[in-house]
C-alpha cells in the first residue's frame, strides 16, 4: 500500500511550474536591449527562454494531470520558497553559460543567485565587455529578487488564494510583514506597485544627470532591489557628484520599509514619525557617516564635500546591502574601514528589499540585553521588551535572539569553510560577511575594487549557498534540514 | 535632613578593608623568593605590602567608626565585587612601579588585572630578567584571581556569613554554582581545597620532570589558574615533552568544573559522566586537535609526535583560557589558525577558573537555535531547552542570549575603539578577543610570540577595563553602569 506523502506535491509542483515559467518570461525581456545594441547574445537568451518555460509549462502539465487539493501547509510553503528560488538561480544560469561569455556551470550559478539574492557579488571581470542583453538580464535577476518573485506571484496569480500567507512570510525579509498581513494579496501588489513606480521614477532622475536610458534603468533596477550590479567596469566610482546623490536618495528608499514607502505616498506622515526602526535607521546611517567622513578629511586631502560623500555613499551601500562601490574603503584609515565592516552586519529595514540581520533585530537585541541587567536586580519581576510603544512577546524575542545566534554561526562555520578551501583570514571573513549579509563587496582579496573570479568553484557554490540562506533568511532554508520537517508529527 | 544611603558603606568599606589587607598579606609571601635569590626587589615588596595593609587597616577601621548592618543586599554584592577588584588590581600594581622595572602606573595596572583576571597577556619583554620575589607576586596574582579572592574570602572569614552568597554569585565564573549553593561557606572552602591541592600535586609532578621548586610552583599556580604567565622568556616553547603533558593535563583540570574535580575526588564517578558540558568540553578539545594536527602534519615537516603535541597543546592552552605557547599559531596553515581562534570565543566549563563564553553557554545557545526551527513548524507549542536532561528555565535561556549577545556587543565596540586608538584591524581584534576572554595571545601584533608593550597607554586601558569585565563576566561590572542600579525602585 503506497503511503500518501505529507507533501501536497501536486501544489508543490504547479507553484514551482509557475515560477520558472515567470522567469523564462522575463528572459525574453531582455531581446528588445540585445536586438537594439546588436550584440550576438540574441540567441543564448532565446535558447535559454525557450527551455526554462518549457521546463514551467512541464511542471504545470504534471501538476495537472496528478491533481491537487487547493490546500496549502506550512511545510509546502517552505519547500516552495526554497526550491523555488534553488531552480530559478539554475534556470537563470543558462543565459550566462550559452552567451560568448561561455561562462562555467559554478561561475554563472554564482553570478544569477548573486542576482537574485541581490547580493552583487560578481565573477565578471570585464563587465562593459558582456552583452547589453545579458547585463539586462543580469540586473534584472537582481530587480525579480529584490521584492520577490513569489511575492510578485501572490501578488498577480488568483489561484495561490489564502495560502499565498505561508509563501509570502517564508519569503519576505523581515521578521514580520507588519499589519497588513490579512489582505496578503493587497498587501504584495500595493508593495510591487511602490517598487515599479521608485523604479520608473529613478530610471528617469537618472537620465537627467546624462544617463542613457539603457544605463539609467539598469542602475534604477539594481538600486530598488538593494542588488548593486552596475553596468560600468569602476561601479559608481566616476559618476557625477549629482548622479551619486541620486543613488544615494534612492538606496535610503531601498532600504526602508515599503511599506513606510507606500505611507509616503499616502501623506501618513504621521506613522512614518511614529516608526521607531526608521530613527535608528537614519541615526545609523547620520552617525556612521559623520564617524567616516572625520576620519577621511583628517587622513587625507580630498576636501570636505568629496570626503563626506564618499563617506555617505559607502555607508548607505553597505548598510542597505547593496554593494555600488564610489570608493575603495578598504585604503581608508583602519578605523573607518572597520565602521564599514560593522555595518555589514546592520542590515536595513524590515520590510525593504536590503539583505543582512536588520536593524529591527538589533534593536530587540540591545534592549533586550540591557534589561536583563535590570531583570538581574529584580529577578521575580516580568519585564518584556518594548517596541514602538508595545510590549515585544517573549516568542518575538527569542526568534529574534536565535536568528542573531544562527546568523553569526553561519558566519563562523562559513570562515571555517573558507579557510579549508586555501582563501586567507581576510578574505575569508569579507567574502563570508558579504554574501550572507547580500552585500557585494568584501574585504581582502574581494574588496570592493577586485571580484570574486579568483576563488576556488568549491568556494564559489558554498558562498553561492550563503547568498541563497541569507536572502531567505537563514530559517526558511535551514528548517528543511532539520528532522522536525520531515518528521509527520 | 541627611537622606540615607540605599548602600549600606560601612558593610561595603569593611569588606573592602578585609581583601585589600589579604592582598597586602599575599605580598609578604613573596619576600622569600626575593631574599634566596637575592634579588634588589625585596624592598619594593615590602613597601608595596605595607601601603596595602595599611591601607586595608584603614578601611575596616573606618568601617568600625561608622557603624553598620549585618545585611547584604544584592547591589552591596555588586559594588563590593567590582570596586574590590579595580582595587585590587591598584594595590597590586604598586610591586611593578616600585621594584627596577619602574614601570609606569597603565603599565603596571595592565600587568595586574592581566594577572588577576588570569588572562596573561603581559608588557614584560624580558621576564628572565626581572626579579624571582616580583614575578613571585605575578604568578600570584593570577592564582589569587584563578579561585577567586571573594570566594577565599567567604570560605575563610566567619562575618561574611549568609550574606557571602550575594558575592560568591557576583564572582564565581560560569552561570550558577550549581546544587552546592545552599552551603556557600562549605562550597568555598570545598572548592579552594581542591584548587590548593591540584596546584601541590602539579608543583611535585613538575619537579618530577627536572624543573626547579621555584618554577614548578609558578607554574603550578598560573596553571591551576588558567592564568598563563610563565617565567620563562619563550612561555612553555623549549621545555620537554613530558613536562608539557604535564601542562596540558592539569590546564584540562583547571578548564573542568572544580565541583567535577571535587566529586572525582570522591569517586563519584557516576555524576561526572552524566555530566553533558563535560562530554563536549572534551569532545571539542578532540575535535580541535585533531583538525589542527593533521593541518599541521600535511603542511609540515614536524613529525606526528609534535604535531599532535604542539596542537593539543595550543588547543587545551586557548579553551580553557591559560594562555601558555609552545608553538607560534599564527605560523599555521590558515585553517588552524582559524581553529585557534574560533576556540578564543568557546572558553572552559562554567565552575572552572576558565574565562571566556564557556560552553554550557555555547550549548544552551545551539539548542536554543535548533529549537527555534521547531517552534516554527509548531508556533503553539511550549518547547523548552533541555540540558543534563532537564528542562531549563525559560529565564535562564534568556540570560545566557543576552550574556552572549553582550559579550560580541563588547567585542565589536571594543575594536571600533582600538582601530581609533591606531591598532591594525587584525591586531584589534585579537587583543580585544584575547583581553575579554581572559586568554593571554592573540593575533596580529600581539600574537602567541609578541607582547602588549607597544601598545599605545590608552589601548593598556581600554584592555584592562576588557579583563576584568571579561573575568567578572560582563553584568557584574555592566549592571553598575545602568541608572536601574541607582533608582532605589
Amino acid at each position: 500500500m503506497q503511503r500518501k506523502s505529507q507533501f501536497n506535491v501536486g501544489l508543490i509542483c504547479r507553484v514551482l511550474g509557475v515560477l520558472i515559467l515567470l522567469n523564462g518570461i522575463f528572459m525574453f525581456t531582455c531581446l528588445p536591449f540585445a536586438f537594439y545594441f546588436g550584440d550576438g547574445d540574441w540567441k543564448a537568451l532565446v535558447q535559454s527562454g525557450v527551455i526554462t518555460v518549457i521546463a514551467g509549462g512541464f511542471g504545470m502539465l504534471y501538476a495537472q494531470k496528478m491533481g491537487y487539493e487547493q490546500v496549502f501547509k506550512k511545510k509546502d510553503g517552505y519547500i516552495i520558497v526554497s526550491l523555488g528560488w534553488a531552480l530559478m538561480a539554475f534556470f537563470g544560469s543558462l543565459p550566462y553559460i550559452f552567451s560568448e561569455i561561455q561562462a562555467s556551470f559554478a561561475d554563472a550559478y554564482f553570478e544569477t543567485i548573486s542576482g537574485y539574492s541581490t547580493t552583487g557579488a560578481s565573477i565578471l571581470t570585464d563587465i562593459e565587455g558582456v552583452g547589453k542583453g545579458i547585463l539586462f538580464w543580469r540586473s534584472l535577476t537582481q530587480w525579480i529578487g529584490g521584492m520577490g518573485i513569489i511575492v510578485l506571484a501572490v501578488a498577480v496569480l488568483p489561484f495561490l488564494g489564502i495560502g499565498g500567507m505561508q509563501l509570502f512570510v517564508a519569503e519576505a525579509p523581515g521578521i514580520s510583514p507588519d499589519k497588513l498581513q490579512p489582505r496578503i494579496k493587497e498587501t504584495a501588489k500595493r508593495l510591487w506597485w511602490v517598487y515599479a513606480g521608485l523604479t520608473g521614477v529613478e530610471t528617469i532622475l537618472l537620465m537627467t544627470g546624462g544617463m542613457s536610458f539603457y544605463d539609467a534603468l539598469n542602475h534604477a533596477l539594481t538600486t530598488m532591489a538593494t542588488g548593486g550590479f552596475s553596468t560600468y567596469n569602476d561601479s559608481a566610482a566616476s559618476m557625477s557628484p549629482y548622479i551619486q546623490y541620486i543613488l544615494i536618495f534612492f538606496m535610503v528608499l531601498a532600504g526602508t520599509n515599503f511599506t513606510l514607502n507606500y505611507f509616503f505616498f499616502k501623506r501618513m506622515f504621521k506613522a512614518i514619525w511614529k516608526n521607531e526602526e526608521y530613527k535608528y535607521y537614519l541615526g545609523i546611517i547620520s552617525l556612521a557617516t559623520i564617524g567616516i567622513s572625520s576620519v577621511v578629511i583628517y587622513t587625507t586631502d580630498l576636501g570636505i564635500e568629496k570626503a563626506f560623500r564618499d563617506a555617505l555613499f559607502q555607508v548607505v551601500s553597505i548598510i542597505t546591502t547593496t554593494g555600488y562601490v564610489s570608493a575603495d574603503y578598504t585604503a581608508w584609515a583602519p578605523f573607518a574601514t572597520m565602521i564599514v565592516f560593522v555595518l555589514m552586519f546592520c542590515g536595513g529595514m524590515a520590510g525593504s528589499t536590503a539583505g543582512g540581520v536588520k536593524i529591527v533585530r538589533h534593536i530587540i537585541l540591545f534592549k533586550n540585553s540591557f534589561l536583563e541587567l535590570k531583570r538581574q536586580l529584580h529577578p521575580t519581576a516580568i519585564i518584556p521588551v518594548r517596541f514602538n510603544d508595545k510590549a515585544v512577546k517573549g516568542g518575538i524575542t527569542f526568534n529574534v535572539l536565535a536568528f542573531i545566534m544562527a546568523y553569526f554561526l553561519v558566519f563562523g562555520i562559513g570562515i571555517l569553510v573558507m579557510s579549508a578551501l586555501g582563501l586567507d583570514l581576510l578574505t575569508a571573513i569579507g567574502a563570508v560577511a558579504t554574501s550572507l549579509g547580500n552585500i557585494g563587496p568584501g574585504v581582502g582579496t574581494v574588496g570592493p575594487v577586485d571580484n570574486f573570479a579568483h576563488l576556488p568553484d568549491m568556494a564559489k557554490w558554498v558562498l553561492s549557498f550563503l547568498m541563497l540562506l541569507g536572502r531567505l533568511e537563514l530559517f526558511t532554508v535551514m528548517i528543511i534540514f532539520t528532522p522536525y520537517f520531515w518528521s509527520r508529527f
